[in-house]
């Protein structure tokens, strides 16, 4: 007997917010960190569980996460959120173990030409600085989780298609490093649903003790077909950032990351849980163009949820005859 | 052996366009014919097989379609294309064949609310009278296909859920007049991919020898989503609209129709065949804000394709340090 095609999709999912990370970086206004600190209230209020609040990077180079520090030293604890933050090298793990991190992401590139434009080193010498990075934190702070990024896991935007074998050898470092957790990311949102079903079960076939998450952007309009690709396959770890803010410096004017809301209110129409509450999650997301300076990208924000019925009048529309 | 979940995914799919009815039927400013007509030829030209071209509505209900006559008259005949035409009755039958329409779209919701709303009668009031525009059909015109499309069938802007008995019973309808082919359309979109996987296997197993076809709106972000959930249940016959033109009355500002350039987009990057050329849809697609007057909602317009890369400087980004 078969079993239904969707047999693998997860009851729940966890949804980590990275707006005040991947949403902010690239955004021209300086976002005070009072002003990071009230909404990552909001989601907590909301009920998002697990939040990416900031990278311990130079701050010459991200000048809007210069207040890292500062800010997870005073990020709420009362709501039980598990905070993450990026860091690219020793100094970023010192500086996130010192401000009382739950959890590092360690981000690599799968192709050389993406990860030298973003970090000015090969994919192969990053991996070396990072299992550096990793033994640091086993040491100092072995209650920290570590998880690995995989960047440009679907396609990079100078190579074009990335082999199999360059995330097999990726993943091969990152589970070395101690990682249970990998997290794919389509930097630039160049991944169909088809390709993103195949790469997982390639994937869960080779490493079957990972537990994957997927971070997808929504370049081509494919954000939330990928993601159900990943249902199907079970995942069950979804980055999202709120309002869809963070967009890819390749295609300017483009959508960035998936919304949160837009993520999150397809995820409860299918029955998925997540533990957030989706009307609170919008009001929060309507706070964003204040704070950035420009409208966000969310599709539920602007045509509505699927629940929200209208009154029937009764009376023919006034144009239509439509489908 | 199980075999592969996408196993089921079609080698090439019909692409409908439907800019020139369902996208433009709610404009403000009047397309004029020859503005329809040069678009047509630019469809054609890009090797869209399939247009829907107009709707035989009275000219009072849909001053956009005014035209449907003389346009239908004056299409292209030399690139092999398919025309149809939505219709509601006996009269917008008989000027459809007069005119020369290849092809009959018959529509009908599956929710008698919006049926109310959009045709000022019950579903079952609705059936009874494309019963006898079938019938007319069949007798006066045997070599035009008809092709039943069923509104709200994932959802109704005004009672929400649909039982899926009632898409049964209207389609039995459909069956009971000579149909082949039935276009589930989500009218205001509601569907979400769960929901689209686990209907057309219940349609599937209840009609086995129907032809079925999606027609998909984006208004929570979802329709390509919903599309790859149709390709994986073999669906090889989609709607959409250039540039995803075509709005829902029930939430003023959000998409509507997937825009066929994303959709086919999406097709290609999947391997799946549709015999047209992207780049000429794309081109085509820039025509529109100019001639509707608005900017038009398409990911791939705006983010470029996956397949567009970058030149790689070697240097690197200002900012990022991102995933």
């Amino acid at each position: 007997m078969h079993s239904a095609p969707d047999a693998a999709i997860p009851r729940r999912v966890i949804v980590t917010d990275v707006v005040c990370r991947d949403g902010f970086q690239d955004e021209k206004r300086i976002i005070a960190t009072t002003e990071k600190l009230a909404l990552i209230v909001r989601l907590a209020e909301a009920g998002v569980s697990s939040i990416e609040a900031t990278s311990f990077v130079h701050p010459k180079v991200v000048p809007q996460m210069a207040d890292a520090d500062t800010l997870l030293a005073r990020v709420p604890r009362e709501y039980g959120v598990r905070y993450s933050a990026l860091l690219p090298n020793l100094r970023g793990a010192e500086r996130a173990v010192a401000a009382g991190i739950d959890e590092i992401h360690l981000v690599v590139s799968a192709s050389d030409s993406h990860n030298q434009a973003n970090l000015n080193r090969t994919t192969a010498q990053s991996l070396a600085q990072l299992a550096e990075v990793a033994a640091y934190v086993r040491r100092a702070a072995p209650e920290v989780e570590l998880v690995g990024t995989l960047a440009t896991a679907f396609g990079c935007p100078f190579e074009g298609d990335v082999p199999l074998e360059r995330l097999c050898w990726a993943i091969e470092h990152f589970r070395a490093m101690g990682m249970t957790c990998v997290v794919l990311a389509d930097t630039t949102g160049m991944a169909n649903p088809l390709q993103v079903g195949r790469t997982l079960r390639a994937l869960r076939a080779r490493f079957p003790l990972v537990e994957w998450g997927l971070h997808l952007h929504n370049t081509r309009g494919l954000g939330l077909a990928n993601a159900y690709a990943g249902l199907l396959e079970g995942v069950a770890r979804f980055d999202a950032s709120l309002g869809g803010l963070g967009g890819c410096p390749f295609a300017p004017g483009a959508t960035g990351n998936i919304a949160t809301e837009d993520l999150v209110h397809m995820l409860h129409e299918m029955g998925i849980a997540t533990g957030i509450d989706l009307d609170a999650l919008i009001a929060a997301a309507r706070t964003l163009p204040a704070l950035v300076g420009h409208p966000i990208e969310s599709a539920v924000v602007r045509g509505g949820k699927t629940r929200d019925l209208h009154p029937f009048a009764g009376v023919p529309l006034a144009q239509s005859a439509g489908c």
